[in-house]
């Protein structure tokens, strides 16, 4: 099928890329200009604005949007609802809030306009081993962009699945989030003791490894620890310093909003936050109060 | 090679079914006959007490034990500590607390006997997929029994590792453990908020199973967690009582000793205490002090 | 000075008795006729409508509103700020969440009002030993209803203070409360480990006591522990289902909103969700978990 | 009464005035002399080793131990059970774990000695304000030694009491200690919140003074933090560096021993740890498998 791509960053460059492997026909846009003529070298049409890929698409047309959640996300999808026409297709296959989807899909239909959410995960690893794919909206629209999702995905009838209603692609992608978050906290955690143990001097890669086969904790997380400590078991030149993305914390208000416990998701959280605090106010004033109470020694900044 | 297997429950009689398999010369027996009879229908020489299995054996024996750990074990290693020789290999594959694997290999090496720990993990899948092997011990006795670990294995050089010294193979299967119980809870903390979004009626089942293929948080037990839902993804009939091995409580106690903080893999822990209580005290407790500053309502017993 | 009061319940009933005891001249009114009456017989002034408070006073007037969150609180503000005239002050002494105080204050300022927030601590102890008082607005503002402060807080200094500028007064009554979460889990936990310790037979109610005087836990919550424990330590008429208010919840996003990490707090919330779940659906996933690995049993609804 | 004290520390040192402020007969003995020398200025009479202690005591003896927990307590104890006669009290006043004190009891029992455990609560204030004591063993003891709690505690009458048999005295105090831990936490997150809110530029002084008076969280745990906050706020010279003794974690050992949730008091323990931490192992490996997953960006050791 003919649809356009706009956003090549490490994602949306990617999928560039499997869907021109898939044989489709692909118009490709991005702010910068590099990774159009990349994506124009692998057999793409590259268009010179967002208002040069509608004109370069026949109808009903099809626009996968990979953009960074937030403000950018909003202005594209509002340049672009002023351009398509009834009955074309719009997808949002970047990591929005369910709740802006739900906005936006309720004004595009207004116009007529289709807006798919497509839940995205697999990271770089996506452009050979394929996406997952949760995708959300109208039954007719999914049916127009089948054959990108069967291309996207792993496999023509795995790993992608039309969820629900516009916003429950996103929806889903979020509490996968979530999940993902629990399980990298748990390996983290798990790791950090066998490390603690000095006396058995334990090699951590090659349990890594080991439990890959077999055990009960196997899983793609664990092929990228595994990975991860090839190299250096100690990670000696890492700081322990960990981003998280809006999706974790999304989970959590939503958790909350349902009256849900999500006390694991909700840690894992929070312990990127702890990573991330040059100091801690609050270990500080425990310090003081037990300075107070007990006269227990403190330790001052020198 | 030749081995013994005293034990055959869910772990034993499907581990002594996959040595037969991979042709090894097997003497098995159990405290109820009826699994010796059917080892011995796969091929396996029975033995009517641990005296017969340590006969039926020549030196250097190698005999694996798959008991349920504590007491029964500790019996066991007595016992066979009387009859077997210098040189004999003595293998636990149960789930017992490596500091009883440090004393008990202690005590056994001063006999000139091998103790060699092996984490087990892979549960009832391990027959057909192999089992996950963690092994601590002397290296002169692990090469004795190699070929028994090689056929175990998933591989021949997959899923199986000397982790290090006498102990070091059940301390790493008690943390595999302590992670498992922090993925498992973060899954389930995860479906229970998908389940909880009612307007988008999403279907659990369908979700378990395309987040298989592709995406960031694909693992066996996601694999797992999709067949359970596939025939009642409300688990009607199931109640939330969920129980807990050493293993897990072990872990945080390592942790705690080693003053490492693990607090997604407590928490899990800890939510299988919640979902075991009747009622908690606690809560009954935060409702009467709300009642007494605030003059909220209670609930009361009818 | 002369002050209203609308709202009558719970807090604002007792604060009107307290204002009244203090000296201060009182117009009162209440949806429900009966608490204007009771507050007329102490010496109030009844009002028959919030057209009739307003009124009834002279300016600058000054109006307490001692509402529940939400939609009433902003209903009434909305009617009063077509009444109320330049240099008059609206106190909103409710729980409200201090996003909507900031836009309130914003809208009030514009027609002249000041409006006060004013986060009210105490329960319903507060008759009698006085309110804590966490005063947000301008400081001129506050200066006229110095007196009302003066006379609800415990004593003319203490126990009330000008905190920051509009919200922040609703700002650090939200925080209060989600310590006040941390806290009350704290005791509960405590509590509930003494009483599984059935050798000891520990008398609870005594050690509630005995903890008031010199211990380093010791508080007005212990108090309130101590008189909770004091019939029946086992609470036994008592469900352990407890609500939680806005507040709780509130702090929680505001935590996450300023990344940082408030583990203790998050918790306390979502052990009150657990209270209140007659089952959980996570459990039951990770008891159909466990069936599927291990072919654990699993327990079955009858 | 007379009475001797062993252990001028902290503890010890001021439980001695306070004894000898009572009217009480004080021998004092201390592993330094100064402390001795300093009590004897106060009073009391000075002892020169503990069988020097053992023979200025006229029959019954009591002797009050005040040392820290582990090694020097076991060893004070199995001298004194050399010297000292049946019907003699020994007391130990210090934080000792309940299993050690119940295993102490039985092996002084035997020889007719009463040990009795006194958990011991108030810190440097005790001094001025009493102690909270925790006192478990036999009542013929706790009998002989009453008047020295009189005086210990706050009021003859108020916060000691005879809680359980021997141990249970020491498990209340470590239970208190766990709630303390729990308390500590959610003040310390509290007003880290309250500080990140940089744009209400609360002042957390004022605020702890606040909420001393009339408020739901005031306790003993605010006026302390309310005096740490005094001089410096930001607490700008301390490092947020946080010990913990023995009885926190005990405490989580003895909830999870009895399959208790405890996850608040849990979590308050392990952010010490991490609070302890120069660098998290389990936060770089989740920056690594972030890199391996998303490409995402580590940060680098400079």
């Amino acid at each position: 099928m003919d649809i356009a791509m706009i956003g090549l960053g490490k994602m949306g460059g990617n999928m560039a890329s499997r869907l021109l492997r898939g044989g489709h026909g692909l118009v490709v846009f991005n702010r910068s200009p590099e990774p159009v003529r990349a994506a124009e070298a692998e057999g793409a049409t590259g268009a010179t604005s967002i208002e040069d890929v509608v004109v370069k698409l026949n109808t009903p047309r099809a626009v996968w949007l990979m953009l960074p959640a937030g403000s950018i996300t909003e202005e594209v999808i509002d340049q672009l609802s002023g351009m398509m026409s009834v009955g074309d297709v719009l997808i949002d296959g970047g990591n929005s809030n369910y709740k802006d989807t739900m906005r936006r899909a309720a004004t595009l239909a207004d116009k007529g306009i289709y807006f798919v959410d497509c839940g995205t995960s697999g990271g770089i690893w996506g452009l050979s081993e394929g996406y997952s794919l949760m995708v959300g909206g109208r039954p007719e629209a999914i049916a127009i962009i089948r054959p990108a999702l069967e291309t996207l995905a792993p496999a023509v009838d795995q790993g992608w699945a039309h969820v629900g209603p516009s916003g429950a692609g996103h929806f889903v992608k979020m509490i996968h989030n979530g999940i993902e978050y629990g399980m990298m906290q748990a390996y983290a955690e798990g790791f950090e003791i066998l490390r603690a143990k000095r006396e058995f001097d334990l090699d951590l890669h090659q349990i890594a490894e080991l439990w890959r086969y077999g055990s009960v904790v196997r899983s793609w997380l664990l092929d990228l620890t595994a990975a991860a400590l090839a190299e250096d078991p100690e990670l000696s030149d890492l700081r322990g310093w960990v981003a998280d993305s809006g999706e974790g914390r999304w989970t959590v208000f939503e958790a909350i909003d349902q009256d849900v416990p999500a006390p694991v998701i909700t840690l894992a959280l929070q312990m990127r936050f702890v990573s991330r605090q040059d100091e801690s106010y609050a270990a500080k004033l425990l310090a003081a109060m037990r300075n107070q109470f007990g006269g227990h020694a403190v330790k001052r900044v020198e």
